[in-house]
């Protein structure tokens, strides 16, 4: 994988090159990502359990979708000045934190 | 940002410690995925058009909700085999050619 | 509007026709019903925050697309035995303890 | 189950009596929708595929996010003046004719 800053310079430029960003406020774009997680779920719900999508055209789609939900989180962050590969780092060390390996091995933390 | 192939190293690494790979199939995946985009949105949902959370605790906490969301996009692309980051900058040429910058410009694409 | 148990029962004969109740699993089903909000939400993702859809086309695919989800809320209800009319008035009576009206007007509740 | 007027009444009752018609725009609505849809999917995401969520608390618990799932989508259709029952009358009635029954038999239709 590539630098995730080149990621969001690019997608950045994609949408002020078209005088997209006045449609970029938070609402919406969440509203899109919403969009395309459901693309991406409409992929799997009628898959057995076991599936794990490694055959085309399957897997090529899913890339795509799942790329089309990375590009709304990366612009997501950038309009709203987040460090996300900072930010990601950091919610991954509190869980580690917060699920000690011995203490949840092999037990689902149940939400609460 | 630092390099995303760490980010899903030190994923793929927590899940092993912990045996959860076992519950990391690409339904359950997605089902979290959402979990997490709907602990995004409920951030947002009364905020009004304009706001773009800058202020704490909103800002910490959107910063939170998004990289729940990012670990959960990078954990599925990992099971699934998938290269991420080369997805995304193909998705994203692939929008440049589909949205000519001078057919598109302050026009937002209608789904079809 | 007619009886929810009509919608239920036909539903269910759908279903059923069409040896479908084999897909039919918990899990399935929600990814399903993420697949129709995401249909739903790209309808106004880049909609003014005053528009109310009031005109065609929008007006009737958003009604197509409301009923999509519910027919899999629906559904959902009918595989986990829950009365869905039932828990939906306990759910607004509590909400009406819960937020005095005296308390609360004009003023979101926070997500806690 | 009883009459769907009534809940949309009583959740257009609850939602003036508070002052909250003001929060109730589309995309908003949308985005706390799928904060319920979040909700709802965390209770399943690490069971198993089979799990049917009969026992208490989960049982209840389900009830209780299918509730507040339906209440958003009777909402929505209230405020975009759509008639949520006979709307998804015609979709069931669509469906059938779309996937007849012996030519989808034990087969999952596929996203186009």
């Amino acid at each position: 994988m590539s630098d995730p800053t080149v990621l969001r310079d690019n997608n950045r430029a994609f949408t002020e090159e078209r005088d997209w960003v006045k449609f970029h406020d938070p609402k919406s774009l969440l509203l899109a990502l919403v969009g395309e997680v459901g693309e991406l779920t409409e992929l799997f719900q009628w898959l057995p359990a076991a599936a794990r999508a490694q055959e085309d055209p399957l897997h090529t789609q899913a890339g795509e979708e799942l790329a089309d939900v990375l590009i709304y989180v990366v612009r997501l962050a950038d309009i709203l000045n987040i460090d996300l590969s900072e930010a990601a780092f950091r919610k991954l060390n509190g869980s580690s934190t917060r699920y000690p390996a011995d203490q949840f091995r092999g037990r689902a933390p149940e939400k609460t």
